[in-house]
């Protein structure tokens, strides 16, 4: 098997550096728009041989180091008791939010064997499939990040009704996120029984946050689920978008790996978290579009700046963005490959 | 006159720390909303009286300590020669972005004394009405927020357009950049002559770069732009909007103060900057939406980190939320006077 990802994340020395892309399954590939023309998101995310199929195509056709499950970091919310729409052009709607402490009261909180089965279905699925080709990622949303979308129904830019909640009614914000947790903590124990044999936590929103509210109102629930992974032995990658001043918060709620976006210097960011973790990341997905000097001067910066010191695995610092071409993607892949062979 | 702001902008002792608010007049006020019931946004823009008028009500309702010229960002495009439309709800759009070289040679760069007519008596208007009881800010977007709505056509996530024509159309780029930092330049020069005592410098959306492509494609053109209002010694205030990564950049293009959003602990941003500059923030404006106590916590956070060094500025870290209520706002001002007194 291809285990540079595993080691990498266990920051052994490694021939060259890992490289996978968040949302590298998606709408710029025509494998996974010929599936997707005819079916709904939710549908595609409920099969597990479709999200099987999908999670394995980035495999096929990028060399990348890692496979990512094909899923939604909000599939769990219909198994609290939430009603998720993925509508066109406008992202998910919650047609119930949280708006009050009966709404909280009424978060359901599956244990493991319960937990959306489909998921599990289709992680045994590809790890049939895949052959020990290369290792299986299994993800979910992270406490805040979900906890956004519950109590603003939808994705959102400000984020009102959450710091009003989290400021305003505190007991209510910290039963909620004590709920939000455990439902994470046992779909991702789940995951990672059914095979996933690493784990990504995305706090996609909480760069809303400054270091403090980060504190206070969410990092004991982030550090809750990741501590409560550690008995099953996978490495945690725990990325926090949009979190440049977070970073040392992010680390102390734990994860192997802590993912960085873009706006800040790998170099940088790696010195504040402290190299006892990985670091994951961070070109900017825009970089897909450039021309290929460009990407390639990019490339080879965060290379530079990661010194092939053991512990970093090359990513996006954001997901891949559905106007990139498959040959760019290929090549970025190839890039971070070529320029990180140890001799 | 109330010129506590002024001396605060040039880091002078003051008896007690200045505060204005981004989008201090707004959808929030009843006075506001009255106003706004009958003519759209850009009718209230562009009719000098209103926009007189607009301006001062926050001076009169809030006690704070700094007026803010009511304009828009995007104003001086039509004088460039783009048609902007303010849509309900979906922000700004540009009904003809600039996607070649031809857009780019159609940019009309108008002399100071011909660049929005309107915008300068209302300017004029505010200085007679305002009687001197408070200094009166002018402000722009810096070239490349302003950059970004002329490419993407309106507001955008991810700044595709924006950045394949950075990285893939270097000279195109160069040459916008260059006329739209002379439009501004124009812009603020003719605001200073018509009465602005100090100037503020929007880079709204500059948050989306990283600090290399910061320095290579956008600081050279905000450094054009305020050493070129240098000779006319008003001080000049820098914000970057998710900028936090960015800050050593920014105050090297320049800024007597530097605008910091919430993110960021303001201690820590200053040190960065160096107290060389002044700093303007930096609460989280949901706080608006927060109960008094944890108002009165952060509020004396702020001021705590800030030291009582000569030079700050209360200011929020963006634009007040349409939510707000005018007695909360009120409240925030009084906390910020009555706090920072000195004895």
């Amino acid at each position: 098997m291809n285990d540079v990802f595993l080691r990498a994340c266990r920051r052994e020395q490694v021939e060259y550096t890992p490289v996978w892309l968040m949302r590298q399954a998606g709408r710029y590939m025509d494998d996974y728009m010929k599936i997707r023309r005819r079916r709904s998101f939710l549908e595609m995310c409920k099969n597990p041989e479709i999200a099987a199929e999908i999670t394995l195509q980035p495999v096929n056709r990028l060399n990348v180091d890692a496979a990512i499950l094909f899923a939604d970091i909000l599939l769990p919310l219909e198994d609290m008791g939430y009603e998720v729409e993925f509508t066109k052009g406008e992202g998910p709607l919650i047609n119930n939010p949280v708006r009050s402490g009966n709404d909280v009261e009424r978060i359901r909180v599956l244990p493991e064997e319960e937990i959306t089965p489909y998921v599990m279905e289709a992680i045994r699925l590809v790890r049939k499939e895949i052959a020990g080709r290369v290792p299986l990622i299994g993800f979910a949303g992270a406490p805040f990040t979900l906890a956004s979308y519950m109590i603003e129904g939808g994705s959102s830019r400000d984020y009102l009704n959450c710091k009003k909640m989290m400021w305003g009614a505190k007991d209510l914000w910290h039963e909620l996120m004590s709920r939000v947790s455990r439902v994470i903590l046992n779909y991702l124990r789940a995951q990672v029984k059914a095979g996933a044999q690493a784990i990504q936590l995305f706090d996609s929103w909480v760069g809303t946050l400054n270091r403090e509210d980060y504190r206070e109102y969410v990092m004991p629930y982030s550090k809750l689920v990741i501590q409560g992974l550690k008995d099953l032995g996978v490495p945690i990658i725990h990325f926090a978008n949009n979190g440049s001043t977070l970073l040392e918060l992010v680390k102390e709620a734990g994860g192997d790996v802590i993912g960085i976006d873009w706006r800040i210097n790998l170099d940088e960011a790696w010195a504040r978290i402290g190299y006892d973790r990985g670091i994951q990341g961070n070109i900017d997905p825009a970089v897909l579009l450039a021309p290929r000097q460009i990407m390639e001067e990019k490339v080879k910066d965060i290379l530079n700046r990661a010194e092939n010191r053991p512990g970093h695995i090359f990513n996006l610092g954001h997901g891949v963005h559905k106007e990139s071409r498959v040959e760019d993607v290929q090549a970025l892949v190839e890039m971070v490959h070529e320029y990180s062979r140890r001799a």
